[in-house]
This record gives C-alpha cells, structure tokens and sequence, in this order.
C-alpha cells in the first residue's frame, strides 16, 4: 500500500488519536508485516473490511499531520538542531563529547 | 467558565483540529471576550447551544492534551532549554548576547 516508513512515523505521532482496534490493525500491518487476510481472520471479518479500515485510518494520519505538522516539523527540528551546534562549535571551543551530548539531549526536547 | 490562559494555550495547539465554527466562537469567548449572549446573536442561535458547544470544544482540547500531551511537552521544554543553557554557560564562556539568541532559537525548534 503506502510507504511503511512514513506510515510508522505517522503512527509515532498519532497513533494515540486512532481507537485501540484500529491501532492494533495498523501495527499488524505496517509494523508485523501480518497479510489482510490473516489480519481479517483475526477480526472475524472481511479482508476488504480490513483494506477499507486501513485506508480510512491512513487518511485519518494523514488529516491530522495536515493540520498539526508534528512530523514535518521534526524533520525540521532535526535539520536546526545540527546546524545550532554547528554554529556553536565554530564560534566556542566545545569538545565532541560534549556535542553529542547536547545533540541527545536537544533531539530529545 | 475555566481558565482562560490553559484554554488559550490548548487552542495554540489544537484549535486547527476544531472546526472552523468551533474555532471561531472559542476564539470570541476566550480572547475577544463576547459574551454568550452576544455570540448566540451573532450565530442566530441560543445562548445555552453556545454553551454546549463550548463546554464540548474544551472536553475536546482536553481529550487531545490526554492523548498528545503537547502543552505538557512543551512546558517541560522550555525548563529543559533553560537548564542546558545554564550547563552550556556554566562549562564554556558564552557571552550573554549569545545565550539570549540560543535561547530564542532552541524555543523556536
């Protein structure tokens, strides 16, 4: 279907705004690697019910990255980070410990 | 109704998933101070739907902050930027100027 790593990344940020079933269902697929019908088994129900549920939920994370921006934004937060240390390293004299360090602990902001 | 500046923070991050009705009549009771009288006019509707309609739009935002914890996240950020600003200080000799902008930079990440 669409692409697992952007899917996964999706389902980082907001995963917990989908219900409890249709997060099991989306992990199953994108993240177990389960097949429609085995995860269709599993439900008592169709494999299209489950094709269906897993588009209209990849819609959902979809909709709401383009109101909130979450993942775009932290791909953007990642790019600054580097470049903040980049410009304090040249203009102080920071030992590279201390840079990777500070990158762990800006990253985890 | 509830305070006022937790409401103005939770619409910061979550008003764009409101609607855009709800959007703009939680933006004329909280900041623009309209009375509920005054928006139902405005809405050609009844006071008690307005107040419906509110008290739904902040269970809303609440169930959102339960769910995302952005609020949360970034008030624990901003003491974090300010403990690794005083770290940063405290270890190499960075003028005042500088951590006034890393300041300004790392809040805007």
């Amino acid at each position: 279907m669409e692409d697992r790593v952007e899917i996964s990344l999706l389902m980082d940020f907001y995963g917990s705004l989908l219900t409890e079933k249709q997060n099991d269902i989306m992990e199953w697929y994108y993240n177990d690697d389960l097949s429609l019908a085995e995860i269709a088994e599993l439900n008592k129900t169709s494999r299209q019910a489950i094709h269906d549920l897993i588009k209209r939920c990849y819609k959902q994370l979809l909709s709401y990255e383009s109101k909130l921006n979450l993942l775009q934004k932290s791909v953007k937060r990642e790019k600054e980070i580097i470049s903040f240390l980049d410009d304090l390293k040249s203009k102080y004299s920071i030992n590279d410990e201390d840079i990777i360090k500070y990158k762990e602990k800006l990253e985890n902001l």
